[in-house]
């Protein structure tokens, strides 16, 4: 949003007729001024049925791992990691504790938050945010090599369920697995939520409009009706407002202990899941679409250039 | 298989009336004298579907990685990293590479292949198996700490896809993510293959049909027609042959270079991914069910005694 911010500001400045509307796509979920973001909710929804279904299958592990670590994707932001709070359904079931960018981490209090899970069902099925930070506001696991920053700049994280799982093996000889579903939470489209897939079109058209309304400078953005069942309605919201803000879990939606969401992050997340898309399949497999590469603008990246560049560069073309 | 046949030898030893009946299922594929295990297909289905979506983010991720590993379970065989193979269906499609078990990995050679790709297409997805070898038979990682032996006490695999990311990264210079989806490859029932379900319950009723008839100390086994239309029959074969046998990837199945598979392992696992099973679904999320804990036999593992044990501690029940 910062970077459609500048570009509408520059055409502007240009008096270029451009016109440039934000639409809201992040499975971050960080994006202000909107109740949600497109993508988020089918991420979110994978990654519960994950965490469902390695929870299962921890519990058949009675001789071995008694502790499994799910790292989500989530610099600063927990809703992918309070979204896995979706796949329990009783007190045994899986996750059992929740770590959010937005509370402090504590290596004391997770151990003994592990501890007392333990004692209490015998195994721990943990969810971790990849930035989870501590008191001083310092990422916990941070890569300082000269490869580890992102297209941003930001510095890449890395390795927290790793990190977590050797506390775990060494100060309580507890066997630990690691999952990292990494990109995967970001790019599964085999069992999105149909509400998500709905507003990712319907967002997308109202851009359009907006913009042959002559409008420039916006992100389009949900607004939710205040009561029990589900309803949103369109609007908008100025891209210089939206740009380089984020929007964190509310304090009031995680548990006082740090390590759960509460149920109103639930109420937040469960209508938005609802309903599954029926996709192609060919083969036993997805038909997944590929738009042709000659109608698609590519910029070539100087970040590689050490790297001589492909054979058969990929050209760009007229749109 | 192994512990199967222990208990049917101990039984027959004590003249003690057991039938006992192995029925393979391992998502691993590696037992001997059965065209292929239960399990194993949808685990390739899950996997080959992830490649699928997760190749499909990195093409869209031109400022940042170029490279990404994703890391199959498989510790002395290649059959899950192998069936990966399925998401390609065109030139450009992931997975690109892919490293087995059953060929000596050589870190020289794994760069090569890495900049090949890349200079061909500008993107590489690579699929590596958790146990790579070197040339002397030795596990390329493997940790060495006290907790990391699993139940059988086999030495613990780590961090194979972490590791060759920080070679990709520092020899040529390309972001890399890894994927890691651990037990999710092995728990996932959201899109299994119905040939696969069909034959899990297949091969459960044919043991208990041995069983009745009064055999004991047999693996049920599946055995594959010659035709090109997939064809199977039931068969079975003695435990004490199967017990502690492992079946690797044919080399015949790999290609020349050990980086990927040749057309008879895809049509090998091709008909065994076929089909999709619906699954109930509740409030936006499947429903596993779970038979009651009180019905369940459970032993109590020694192995954690020094984290005090659950305070209610699952009790053996009778059956």
């Amino acid at each position: 949003m910062d970077t459609a911010n500048k570009v509408d500001e520059a055409a502007k400045r240009m008096n270029f007729q451009l016109k440039v509307i934000g639409i809201p796509k992040t499975i971050d979920n960080d994006l202000v001024f909107t109740d949600h973001c497109p993508g988020f909710a089918s991420a979110a929804k994978y990654l519960a049925i994950s965490v469902m279904e390695a929870g299962r299958h921890l519990e058949s592990l009675y001789h071995s791992e008694r502790v499994v670590i799910l790292e989500t994707l989530g610099r600063n932001t927990g809703w992918l990691a309070g979204s896995c709070a979706l796949a329990k359904r009783s007190k045994e079931d899986a996750p059992h504790l929740i770590y959010f960018p937005e509370i402090p981490f504590s290596l004391d209090n997770f151990i003994e938050d592990v501890k007392e899970v333990y004692h209490k069902i015998g195994r721990v099925f943990i969810v971790v945010s990849e930035g989870l930070r501590d008191e001083r506001g310092n990422y916990v696991c941070v890569r300082k090599d000269r490869v580890s920053t992102d297209a941003f700049g930001h510095p890449e994280l890395e390795g927290i369920s790793g990190y977590l799982k050797e506390l775990v093996e060494s100060r309580l000889k507890l066997k630990t697995r690691t999952i990292k579903p990494d990109i995967c939470q970001q790019s599964a489209v085999h069992f999105t939520s149909q509400v998500d897939m709905e507003e990712a079109y319907l967002l997308g058209k109202e851009a359009v409009k907006l913009a042959l309304e002559g409008k420039s400078g916006y992100m389009i953005t949900i607004k939710r009706g205040k009561g029990k069942v589900y309803e949103r309605r369109i609007s908008a919201a100025r891209l210089s407002l939206v740009a380089n803000m984020e929007k964190r879990v509310p304090l009031r939606w995680i548990n006082k202990k740090g390590n759960f969401v509460t149920k109103q992050f639930i109420d937040y997340i469960r209508p938005l899941i609802q309903g599954e898309v029926d996709i192609p399949i060919q083969n036993g497999l997805p038909c997944y679409p590929r738009l042709e590469k000659r109608k698609i603008l590519i910029y070539s990246s100087s970040r590689y250039s050490k790297v001589s560049s492909p054979k058969k560069p990929l050209s760009n073309t007229k749109k």
